[in-house]
């Protein structure tokens, strides 16, 4: 099966927005067996929208559409959709009912303008946007599927998720096709390549792995087709057994998860909790852990001592130890993890110091010096990294780093040497 | 002048990679005034490039191709250039040497392999890549320019801002275009709309608006050619005003600034310093304000009281208030505010308390409701918000917002009705 996607907006032509989207759909469809033929971007123009309509109908019996679905002027997608389907418009009772569910939740009026959002032309199927005011619509004309999204990406991703994919698979039969996400932390992707080669060799040809690396984590895709899903899921157990025999040290979790799910579902589980003292993370690390629905029963909280004054008058950090090894220190951030325990009754207090720059690094301590520490009943444990020298990824991976050490405490496992 | 990018390779298809070279182009073509018509991607198919070359060509008078360069079977795009020119292959002297060169300095062999990468279609002038062995490629045909550059991003982006950029400024004499980003906060994407109605409607067809909504926050862009830099930057000065008069009071900056850098500019600037207490944003606020390079400058510390027991511990918090009021209540986030400015010695204290969800809702405090203060040596002032029901967008909007009312009292502004 064929699909196509256009990207509709004159943001994405003039690059002040990356067209994450379509990689995101076409990774989804091939996911269940479509593939995706062309990406076309064009800008918020009826008639070059139109061609390209017209072009990818002659290509593909699948074709998705995704932005220029806002309430205002420039947003065309919906009026040109209509125009090449010689259709007029109705309004969709139900996405009305949404669209005022969704200003009554934000103590609005719905103007005129919002009312028109839940207007679709006479030949759709409006498909519901819990997530916004625009409707998806699925048209099917000419022996052909055509999906109209939005391009806001949470919104477009549940739309797929809950309408777009089922109604495919069930419509075309797609044979069953099956993923599974193992998450690894704590190695590089070609170091974890080296290590999984004679396991990644001997998989049969109809399972395929990719390597996704992100923010300090890699994560394995393992995609599988066959006759019927139990016995590609048995097919999978047992690839998953066997990676896990290489690699288990460095797998903190599957699927969705998080670091900070997986970390919040072991306090949850040890009824541990804990609190953090966090310098140049600036409060990310608490971000992190807070994300996590119901996480106010195992974090009580945090102490932000950006500034070291505030590490001694909360934290009890003494003054001359920042003369003496500096706040980047492995004295200093025991300290603080030790102290933000006792401070807020916790059984685990995590605390990290370090330079996120781009100034503040020195010869002896660069930019990207990180000191973590983790203080639990068993004793602190702290650690030193190197994270690189751009501001944004060495908080991003220092928290990453924090998380993991935590995990592996609370799981009473060693820390890997490397 | 029009162009269009055409990118190569699978896995932009099946979502391996998403496609930033394209935005990025976009960008520095719009910049010197040549507007992206159309961009597309596909699979590393010579029928289905042949195609994509000759539908570019007829809509455009530029064609840009990057990927499909490398020296592996499944790179095809420089024999498919050939093929669709019907030319040839040379073997370009300067493109060897520095395949050569590059061999030399990693110590490795020059393979057959290898050399065919200095290979280009004899119609082809070859353009020096001196960070990898695929060369760039400029053709002239049947009026037109096509220009082939490889996938990896750094080698594309040098190729560009060396030759082909300049080669293209030169050879077209272009006409400048100006771009103008105003950013506005408190304000939707559709009451905006309402509100510049009259100013939009009298703009010039050759001024043109896109709105751009993301975060609780809405980007204006303005676009416009014309004659000279300065016949246009006077024009956009004249149309910026007349925006100005209409929402000034939702603009907190222009271009790239961000609302945390604006923020930290105005600290800056009034020698200030500041502490936040925050509980449902758990640190996100903090995290937001330390991404600003030098904020430890101005920025103290944070005490995440996500735990009742720490509002009461470290930030006084009369527990009687929590049964009398709750702790998502005006009193409380004002006795927040007022004492971690004690508590750090700052000249502004923020507090946000809230309702994240997805549960702790009532009735009366639906999930979604949060308290934001700001206390300053001018007062304290306190603002109740309703951020509907998504746990992740709760916590990003309480941030923005609280951003926004702290510019707007650095500012010594009154806050907008809405």
């Amino acid at each position: 099966m064929l699909a196509e996607i256009i990207t509709i907006g004159d943001e994405l032509l003039i690059g002040q927005v990356v067209d994450t989207n379509s990689a995101w759909i076409g990774q989804r469809l091939n996911e269940i067996g479509v593939r995706i033929k062309q990406i076309t971007s064009v800008s918020d123009n009826e008639e070059h929208i139109l061609k390209a309509l017209d072009e990818a109908g002659q290509r593909s019996g699948i074709i998705l559409i995704t932005g220029g679905l806002g309430p205002t002027k420039d947003d065309i997608t919906k009026k040109t959709l209509a125009k090449f389907f010689k259709a007029g418009m109705r309004l969709d009772g139900p996405s009305l009912a949404n669209v005022e569910r969704i200003f009554r939740a934000r103590g609005r009026e719905v103007t005129e303008l919002n009312r028109r959002q839940a207007e679709v032309p006479e030949n759709a199927t409006a498909l519901l946007n819990p997530l916004g005011t625009a409707p998806g619509m699925w048209f099917e004309e000419h022996g052909r599927i055509y999906v109209s999204l939005p391009g806001v990406p949470h919104e477009m991703k549940g739309l797929m998720e809950q309408a777009v994919i089922p109604q495919l698979r069930q419509r075309f039969m797609l044979p069953p096709v099956i993923h599974r996400t193992i998450l690894t932390q704590g190695i590089g992707e070609s170091m974890l390549s080296d290590l999984l080669e004679p396991w990644e060799d001997a998989l049969p040809p109809h399972i395929r792995l990719a390597y996704l690396p992100a923010d300090g984590r890699v994560r394995l895709r393992l995609t599988a087709s066959g006759k019927s899903e139990a016995e590609i899921n048995a097919e999978l157990d047992i690839q998953v057994a066997g990676l896990k025999r290489l690699a288990n040290r460095y797998i903190y979790g599957y699927e969705e998860e998080t670091m900070e799910g997986v970390v919040g579902a072991l306090f949850r589980a040890k009824g541990w909790k804990v609190a953090t003292a966090e310098s140049c993370t600036g409060g990310y690390l608490s971000h992190r852990l807070t994300l996590v629905p119901g996480s106010s029963d195992y974090y009580m909280g945090s102490v932000i001592a950006y500034d070291n004054a505030v590490k001694t008058s909360l934290l009890g950090v003494d003054p001359k130890l920042f003369d003496e090894v500096g706040a980047v220190s492995e004295p200093v951030v025991r300290v603080m993890a030790e102290n933000v325990r006792k401070l807020m009754g916790t059984e685990l207090g995590i605390a990290i110091s370090g330079i996120a720059g781009p100034s503040g690094g020195t010869e002896e301590k660069p930019v990207g010096t990180v000191w973590i520490a983790v203080s639990s009943p068993a004793g602190t444990l702290s650690k030193i990294f190197q994270l690189g020298q751009f501001r944004e990824r060495v908080i991003r991976e220092a928290a990453q780093h924090a998380l993991a050490m935590t995990r592996r405490i609370l799981l009473a496992e060693p820390e890997p040497e490397n």
